[in-house]
């Protein structure tokens, strides 16, 4: 028997049965995390195909649930479905090799993903309860990092203190790449992390997050490590970011569109004279993936509802000079946004 | 103008262009990591196209260099490549959705990922010194985990102080989720760090690896915390774990296929009765990915060769109750197993 999640989405996807390799949509699927496997889902079940490594983890996770797990590969996911006319299978998610081998096999094919990106869209409170604990203990470990960062320190080092205290406190492991960026580093949206050591009064920006049960959470402080009295440009800066961010997150309501959320950071920030600064979208869906639907940009179309879950960032980037970023992982509620991040601070911090 | 490494995989793709998005890919061809962007690769030219937000540090780090830096996204790749009439993409690693708007497009597509596994297979000095320094920093990192490993401590904190570790000796990440199992929590061969607490007398098996300039490394260490008296079968079956283990990797020559490779250790485990508890295969590629070419399984017929590096990792696995395993990652040169791990012991430590 399908639980009402797994019926809903059986009945959208308009086919004979769901055919799924790909590892976070089978964890949303069946509840449980491989690296391998698949997961099969049609008019009556859900079932997990596990090989030996997996078996034995996926019956005490799944005991008493509605997903039956057998042992096998792909043969024996193919055997599940073999009766079945049109296979629902993932187009993003799914390699052309696959596609290229199911067709060969005989197989119809039809995108399932509008379905499931439809389902995954709203967040259940078990869901949205993974993401404020991943937002929680992300919060946490940046206070507990704070009073630990020392001049000297290279960006590495202040990035895996912050990523050991996310584990620490229950984290299975990180979101994404820990972006740790000092000074002039600050100025890449997406710098990688290296080997630029902390100097007194370098603004430091910090964009990390961690995972909890397979859901992320994303945050981004931007701050001063220590004031020399040469910063009023980042101070400055700094404080239009942060109207920008608590313009957007009091201003978007369920009902908008995606592009219409971001303009309210946009049209601020340009009206201020910042916005060919401001070099990306205004935020993304958080899930089980870091980067998910809908996507707050000026091209997004999706209507916001109560339930979605998405990062709000706005930033000015001066290349080669400086970079500002203030980030909170927030979701809709009441048609208003509620934020995860209650226990930082998103102003203008000077260590 | 081409280097030879690129020349050759372009010869061998047997299209008019490449055009690759997969990240893993697209750093390989490019040396450039990024979450987003394309690699066009044709007779004279290979080509990165990031979008704003990678473009400063692209341009920063292939300055010099063979490959061209473009700003622009899927149009500006697409316009690259506009009069190719066959576009080499890699099937297991482009998505349905891509080939299917590829070929909406009137694209005629083939397949490059033959060429472009090919060219990997074979590590060059720089990549295998990367995976050296990846070895390097999960065996220091290991050996500072040891005295630091309690009695009560949970295997998540354990997992978290050797991740840090990683990260302080300068690893940009791990390879893969660490796993850390104590007790019968072993027996699980991909099992998920949880919150089993240490016991004195406790087997402790940890599988981990770090990244180098995105190159992997893998290893696998089984231990006893503390000598309770009552471990004799443990004791055992390491010894012949190990056993399987220095077989494969003394016995493993250039010229074998992976099938014959993973017989080495297989008919030994089968000889002295646990044939059937190792219900893995022996190895696996270790590269820009944790698991590549070449398989050491039953069903390897990859032809081993000089410069390729892998994974030996024997075991024995009693359901619900002890698992061991003992895992270096290796490469081959003049014909023989050279391992990178030569800093921690392989031997059945009692800490």
């Amino acid at each position: 028997m399908l639980n009402e999640k797994l019926h809903k989405i059986y009945e959208s996807a308009q086919a004979d049965a769901l055919l799924i390799e790909c590892e976070f949509l089978r964890k949303y699927l069946t509840g449980f995390s491989s690296t391998d496997g698949f997961a099969v889902l049609d008019k009556k079940d859900c079932t997990l195909v596990v090989d030996a490594r997996y078996l034995e983890a996926a019956q005490k996770a799944l005991r008493g649930g509605t997903v039956k797990v057998v042992e096998g590969g792909r043969a024996k996911a193919l055997e599940l479905v073999a009766d079945r006319k049109t296979l629902g299978v993932p187009y993003p998610f799914l390699s052309a090799q696959s596609l290229e081998q199911l067709r060969a096999e005989g197989h119809e094919t039809v995108d399932c993903m509008p379905a499931l990106r439809e389902a995954m869209l709203v967040k259940t409170e078990k869901e949205l309860s993974c993401i404020a604990r991943a937002s929680e203990i992300a919060e946490e470990a940046f206070s507990l990092l704070l009073p630990e960062i020392r001049e000297g320190m290279t960006e590495t080092e202040v990035a895996a203190i912050l990523e050991y205290l996310m584990r620490m406190l229950g984290a299975s492991g990180t979101s994404f790449d820990t972006i740790c960026a000092f000074g002039e580093n600050g100025s890449i949206p997406h710098y990688e992390t290296g080997a630029r050591q902390l100097r007194f009064g370098d603004p430091v920006l910090i964009d990390f997050g961690c995972k909890v049960e397979g859901y992320c959470s994303d945050i981004t402080r931007t701050f001063l490590f220590g004031d020399d009295g040469q910063h009023e440009e980042f101070k400055k800066l700094h404080g239009v970011v942060l109207m920008a961010h608590e313009l957007a997150k009091e201003g978007i309501r369920a009902g908008m569109t995606g592009a219409e959320a971001d303009a309210i950071a946009r049209r601020y920030l340009t009206v201020k004279g910042y916005g060919d600064l401001f070099t990306h979208s205004l935020g993304h869906g958080v899930g089980l993936r870091i980067h998910e639907a809908p996507t707050l940009s000026p091209r997004g179309e999706e209507v916001l509802r109560d339930g979605m879950v998405f990062s709000v960032e706005p930033g000015i980037y001066l290349p080669g000079r400086l970079g500002i970023r203030i980030e909170d992982t927030v979701t809709l509620k009441d048609g208003k946004v509620v934020s995860f991040m209650n226990r930082t601070s998103r102003r203008a911090l000077i260590l």
